[in-house]
């Protein structure tokens, strides 16, 4: 598989250091610029007032910015490597398919925390995963307002700014700080399921739950042991592809909300600083169904 | 009622100045330069290992820090202002009384979100309010990791930093970010009317609710216009003090949960851009009962 389209093509000394030991490494970088520019547009963004609009529900906005800042990306990476595939959030609402196969395939969510950048509430991230034989290979991850850059290599740690990542190595629910994300469904019965799961942990003595509105950042609070576990139903493949590199470089444990592996596409995920704490919350919670990103 | 104890001491034109227009001119300064320095202290603590005891429940967590935060803080202020009062937060729980007259009283929380502090959640603040006459006169709230300072003083504005604050002016429950927090109580009771809240304006359609950990930084939100209104029992005055000036001069709405005037010392609290906001929040939720801060 070759490693970077432009590498490729130029042929020169680059695309052969890419072929050795680091082949993503351009792709990376990329993924940094880009993500550093997004975050630029989107943090001016916040000042301006928008047009919203809604997807699958009253809750799940989408807004120009979101269109605006996907296509930048998209388009930046397309033309630098033409032989790559995307996944991204808003591509897939107006009808792509979601479908992650063996090509180097990024996984991008251009806005992470909608509802939050539609209410200025300044918890708003771009998040750019990168696959490569269905193996995630690198994640980025940039807090527009707080001007954090985290990143993740598979094999190569995890980084805010220029700081080592390591998760928390809480093994006892009473001990631990625990987020959660609502989700976009909103019917009586998903209500009652997501606000039992929270009962659940807090009757368990989790010393508390906090909801902050971006799913992808809340995977960098663990990922930077600022938290002990993270669990979601209705969360997205891009929310979770660039978040699950980094978690797992900096130690922590990303599994299926059954207790078995992850499985990117089925829109749930326990992440947690140890292997102990996510089973335990896999046993706590309780199921909320929604649809696979590989089945619409 | 004498301004600033040192003014007065020193009797020169500071206090003849001070005695004018601008009473409580220099005990807002101090107040700023008090908040900014614990924050230096509480950001280098959040790097370094805690000792964390427990207060009322599990949950209620105290460290080191808020200890000695608390006691620079009303040290500095004893000795510039002898004659002033203090209501304060580690003081209150190690046996004094919490009690409101006249004097000129200052009102702290040495670290808001000591959950978050201990965990090293990114959202820890310090809050310092004033009030003369049992009226608030200012509120200076310190954000120690994003380094953001709000302050507010009666009748001359709110300000994050250099920017003026102005809350939101949204109406309806439908378009709305709310705010809330858990409360120190975990008691099954206590539990499902804290989630049954959170179910009924989810069932009118709140786009969305969000839990941070820190009273004072989501009333700063709110002050700030990134969310439609908050709500919460089991706070304490000292959450609530310098918030409230900073949301009324921002434009915004502090009141009991019942819709009637707000009781600085009941517990419990609803603010909100509107007054529409509020009042259709103090309708939809239902009490959740702690004692008052006056009654310990």
């Amino acid at each position: 598989m070759k490693p970077c389209e432009e590498e490729e093509e130029e042929g020169g000394a680059a695309a052969a250091a890419g072929g050795g030991g680091d082949p993503w490494k351009e792709c990376a970088e990329v993924a940094v610029q880009l993500a550093l520019r997004a975050g630029q547009i989107i943090r001016k963004a916040l000042t301006e007032e928008k047009q919203v609009s809604t997807k699958t529900s009253a809750a799940d906005l989408v807004t120009e910015t979101d269109h605006f800042v996907e296509n930048l990306i998209i388009s930046v990476l397309k033309e630098k490597f033409p032989s790559h595939r995307f996944i991204a959030e808003e591509s897939t609402a107006a009808g792509s398919k979601c479908v992650l196969t063996d090509s180097p395939t990024w996984i991008i969510d251009p806005v992470d925390g909608t509802c939050n950048f539609v209410h200025r509430f300044p918890t708003v991230a771009v998040s750019i995963g990168f696959a490569v034989n269905k193996e995630l290979e690198f994640g980025v991850i940039y807090h527009c307002t707080e001007e954090r850059l985290y990143t993740g290599r598979r094999g190569q740690g995890a980084f805010c700014n220029d700081k080592r990542l390591q998760v928390s190595k809480e093994t006892d629910i009473s001990k631990a700080l625990i987020l959660t994300e609502i989700g976009p469904k909103r019917d009586p019965a998903t209500l009652k399921l997501f606000l039992g799961n929270i009962e659940r942990l807090l009757k368990a003595q989790a010393h508390g739950v906090r909801v902050i509105g971006s799913s992808t950042l809340a995977l960098c609070h663990l990922a930077s042991g600022a938290a002990d576990a993270y669990y979601q139903f209705g969360l997205h493949c891009w929310d979770l592809a660039a978040a699950t590199v980094i978690i797992r470089e900096a130690g922590g444990t990303v599994i299926d909300t059954s207790g078995g592996p992850l499985d990117l596409m089925s829109c749930r995920v326990i992440a947690a600083g140890t292997r102990e704490m996510a089973m335990f919350i896999a046993q706590e919670i309780q199921t909320i169904h929604y649809s696979r990103d590989d089945e619409n």
